[in-house]
């Protein structure tokens, strides 16, 4: 790296002046004569100098800075939270990174390992895996301030996240509620061991009576609109499809209801569609989508204070807190018959 | 801040042995016997000690991080573009971090000034603006590898982006051949002085001979699908309709196709629509909405091997080269009527 970004020693050398007193003189220091202050100011100037302000922030050991995880950046809905979340930082004097594992642990683990050794003051984390959260109590453990966006109640680390669990039970119980005893599921999670969504159905069917059958359950093997489509295609191609269909995000559900188009399909008459996490998108689509409501605002406010909170703590961390949050379902045309239920 | 992050010098205390001596122990260093180096990661194990890679990238100077500014974590062409950079840099062994300007010059000048304390080698910007770029050229000329997504061919900055003009202008020029006359634009940049896509269907409307009707530009005010619901709304409602409208990205065309299904409009057969970026949604849209191509593995490609070549020049960095990529267009049922032109 030969590259000859300018430094302070350029302009000593150049002004003949000590690093120390060039120092000084560019932050504006009384203790230098106006004289002085202006050869070096020039000779800065003529040399494209630009201050860093990363000294400055070594000395006082906080760098107003935050970093936030995502596992996927393309996902809406950890998108419309980052925005937030960087939002309510900002006016609170605080910048945010971000940086994305791709749902790999490996890329989470080094992604925490940039922060840290970027000096960020805190961490906001989405982790790949509910399951996987060793390397994050680690980091607690040693002091540092971190709160998960997605985690169970007894994840050891603080945390404010949507009660999935909850919020696939209300999904599935309403599609119960309007008729439907034939319930399949898009289930997004299960690779990756976040089994809170099918949990959620799965009490809804026990509450309700009805059987757990496993071939009204698919795996799409990601998440966006194609695999929601594919996956729509094998739960309707099976001999005994389902009428109602509960998918784990709004994406998914957007790619099943495209497929009941191409089908011809009537949705909710033949078959009903609920989703996951009220993205732009589901408001919107061709046959507006039943969903969860990911409740971004008031995440953003719990996460953001309570990291904040922890950020600002003199002594040892207080006990980790998990809170979960219970979501509302927000009922549109793609599963609302009139005069059912 | 007196939260006791565990540093080298509480191992040394806890152990008896100088910093120097931890410090080298648990780097693995062989002058260090094995049983004092035992005894030192014994202790640094109990304390939680978590080492920091920021004092090797102190020295070597090279942090093997890039900084990537966008405007808007929202906007899914961004982040797709986003998430293909991350993976390109990660195979050559370097981590992104991401940061946002909210469409905001002071945010954005924030945005660089964080990533510049932070230490990152090199850094890709989504310009909020074409126009405002002083702050850029500036980074440029104190020798800082830089390169633009978005840019015009005079931008003074390293850049790889897509032609908007030319996408602009094949959307209409397409919507032209295809019959019509009348032709609306939903602009989304004009605010921001993104003039390109607008001058890009004045081109085509001049090349066609047709005349430009100030009644036929919207301005969304904002880039998203309920701002395109609003924005057909004005341009439908006012005398002399359009048969066909152009929309600056897909969102706010998917919010154009949304009205024509509330108000009962066929598309293309009353009005046909194109919008910009090819997203997924556009693709699954109720009807298949034709689009301009954003061609994300070319840009991605050739803006990360420009802006690695920039951060392994040794002296002086080249002059600044701006690429330009010429974009298709992917013609859909959203304007394409079989038998017409």
């Amino acid at each position: 790296m030969g590259r000859p970004v300018v430094r302070l020693k350029d302009i000593a050398d150049k002004t003949g002046f000590s690093v120390n007193t060039v120092s000084l003189a560019l932050r504006g220091n009384p203790r230098i004569p106006e004289e002085t202050a202006n050869v070096i100011r020039e000779a800065a100037r003529s040399l494209n100098y630009l201050p860093n302000q990363v000294a400055k922030s070594l000395v006082s050991r906080e760098t107003k800075t935050i970093g936030l995880v995502l596992t996927d950046i393309t996902n809406p809905t950890l998108t419309k939270v980052a925005q937030a979340i960087e939002m309510a930082l900002a006016e609170r004097g605080y910048s945010t990174l971000f940086a994305t594992s791709n749902n790999d642990l490996e890329e989470e683990k080094r992604a925490i390992a940039v922060f840290r050794s970027r000096q960020v003051d805190g961490m906001l984390i989405y982790p790949r895996s509910h399951r996987d959260l060793d390397h994050i109590r680690e980091l607690r453990r040693a002091n540092h301030p971190v709160v998960l966006l997605v985690a169970d109640p007894d994840a050891g680390v603080d945390a404010v996240c949507i009660d999935e669990r909850r919020g696939a039970y209300r999904a599935v119980r309403h599609l119960i509620d309007t008729g439907h005893k034939r319930i399949g599921i898009i289930d997004g999670g299960q690779r990756l061991g976040n089994l809170e969504k099918r949990e959620g159905y799965v009490m809804a069917l026990e509450e309700a009576g009805l059987p757990f059958t496993p071939a009204l359950v698919v795996d799409p093997h990601g998440h966006s609109v194609i695999r929601g489509y594919w996956a729509m295609d094998r739960l309707m191609s099976a001999p005994g499809r389902p009428t109602a269909v509960f998918a784990a995000n709004d994406s998914l559900a957007i790619g099943a209801l495209r497929w009941t188009q191409k089908n011809g399909l009537r949705v909710p008459e033949d078959v009903a569609i609920a989703g996951f996490d009220n993205i732009e998108f589901a408001e919107h689509a061709a046959t507006p989508l039943t969903s969860v409501n990911y409740e971004t605002q008031l995440v953003t406010d719990l996460a953001v204070s309570r990291l904040l909170e922890l950020v600002t703590t003199d002594g040892s961390l207080p006990d980790p807190r998990v809170t979960l949050i219970d979501p509302e379902l927000i009922v549109r045309e793609s599963s609302y018959r009139p005069g059912s239920a």
